[in-house]
């Protein structure tokens, strides 16, 4: 069903239809960072203490690749393989090989399939740092975002805009040098010292949680955030106030997809050809001539 | 009329309609890579260069910021500051204040303004790191690829998509140690040689040009490397391929802003909220919403 819904295929959109009944349950947690963070590694060791507890975990994980080739740059993907065999584990590789746009409404809808499948969290993996990415995060309940130490440069970070969604902060590999500047810089642009992070009267203080996943320090504490920020989500009415934006959100990009679709079709017609023709001639602008397309 | 433009404000299209016919005179170039190549500089340099032959030239720059908090951290700009005071330069900063994809639609508006205003180059620069940036070179009729040796990890290039949309690359920095190892690397990557570099038999073989613009050295070799592409773009009938499908892809824009437009008013209103109460209590799917939305 992954496969139909990834490449759009066949009765996909009535399988979805089909499932959607059976969704909500999940908690859709989405994590980022720069590239070389260690995202992948704090992602498997979240899973280990998750099943620990018994809980069935699917990961999407966006793969960094050229809109151009369609081809999907696997290699981080590998470190997963330790949960290859466990049923309570289901792991997604997802290239960019959709169409402009096509790639977050893919793994939005792989995300449905997966929380109808029953898993308790559905894990979005993906590297922030552009605009694709930042709207596939939009379809998580709650971000963590992954940093390292050297990536202490505030400006870098709010040019990735990774200070607004994060929900929770993990500085990974923390034994390195700096790994306290970083800490302190990121709590010096949240605006708040270390003992007030978490639920405060009714609002969220992201908390910063130092890591070292290749050594399994810190992630006990990582998830435990997590689980707060997900308790406090549920509580405060957030996460349904979320769930209706995604639900608006998500209808749009319907609407915009069969548009984008019916539109294309349209200009590999002869009188949609004619028509830029006509545009590219200047007989008519681009405005006018979206007011003749079928 | 291009804050009009930008902010998509008043009779902004009518005026782009009335402009319209004015437009099809500029070659727009797209200058991107990755951050700290010294794109600013090389732009700067270009500048220079198409001054001393009289030619007019506009900047679209824009700039890395954050789609939440909508601010632009304009500090590149300002080194750009020596052509302020000359008429036959045109430079304008762009947030990503716009909405989901209205960056790029308002980029290629503000192109489209500029070029109708007579100005021979367009330059449109952009870190060419995320799909924001990708969609908007895709309006560039050729792109100049900047790169420093330290970016010479092939991978990391090709995860960005650079390989791929580069017209004409330059090797920024070249006084660094390294920087033969990057020349060869792409050379490699395009798979010929530096002689057989340009217009070769009807096709383009992307030339690699080694420039150190804060030294205002090898920037001729890049100017003329463009000027050749857009030479070969014309006589090849590519520019007007590339033109056409801009056209098609402008209009389906079009047709998208206003679907969005008209589906988030609707939703603002009660029918609308209801709408998205029922697929929030699982009673619809969204698909089905999607053929209710007035």
């Amino acid at each position: 069903v992954i496969s139909l819904v990834e490449n759009r295929q066949g009765d996909y959109k009535k399988i979805l239809g089909e499932l959607f009944p059976k969704t909500g349950k999940a908690f859709l947690l989405g994590i980022t960072g720069p590239p070389g963070a260690g995202k992948s590694t704090v992602t498997d060791r979240l899973i280990a203490k998750l099943r620990a507890q018994s809980k069935r975990v699917a990961v999407v994980a966006i793969d960094p690749s050229s809109p151009f080739t369609g081809g999907a740059i696997l290699g981080d993907r590998i470190r997963m393989q330790a949960h290859v065999g466990d049923d309570g584990v289901y792991i997604r590789s997802l290239g960019t090989r959709g169409k402009h746009g096509g790639l977050s409404h893919a793994a939005k809808d792989i995300a449905t399939v997966l929380d109808a499948a029953g898993f308790d969290w559905v894990i979005i993996e993906t590297a922030g740092v552009g605009q694709t990415e930042l709207d596939i995060l939009r379809l998580a309940h709650g971000i963590a975002v992954v940093l390292v130490p050297e990536s202490g440069d505030g400006i870098q970070m709010m040019k990735a805009g990774l200070m607004e969604i994060a929900d929770v902060f993990a500085v990974n590999k923390c034994d390195r040098p700096e790994s306290d500047k970083i800490v302190r810089e990121i709590m010096n642009t949240i605006g708040i010292g270390e003992s007030l992070a978490g639920a405060q009267g009714g609002r969220w203080v992201v908390p910063v949680v130092k890591t070292e996943a290749l050594h399994d320090k810190g992630i006990d504490e990582l998830l435990k955030a997590i689980v707060d920020y997900y308790q406090y989500a549920v509580q405060s009415g957030h996460l349904d106030r979320k769930r209706k934006t995604f639900i608006r959100d998500e209808i749009i990009e319907i609407l915009i997809e069969d548009l984008r679709y019916k539109s294309l079709s349209f200009f590999s017609t002869a009188p949609g050809q004619a028509l830029i023709e006509n545009v590219f001639l200047k007989k008519i602008s681009p405005l006018e001539a979206a007011t003749k397309v079928k």
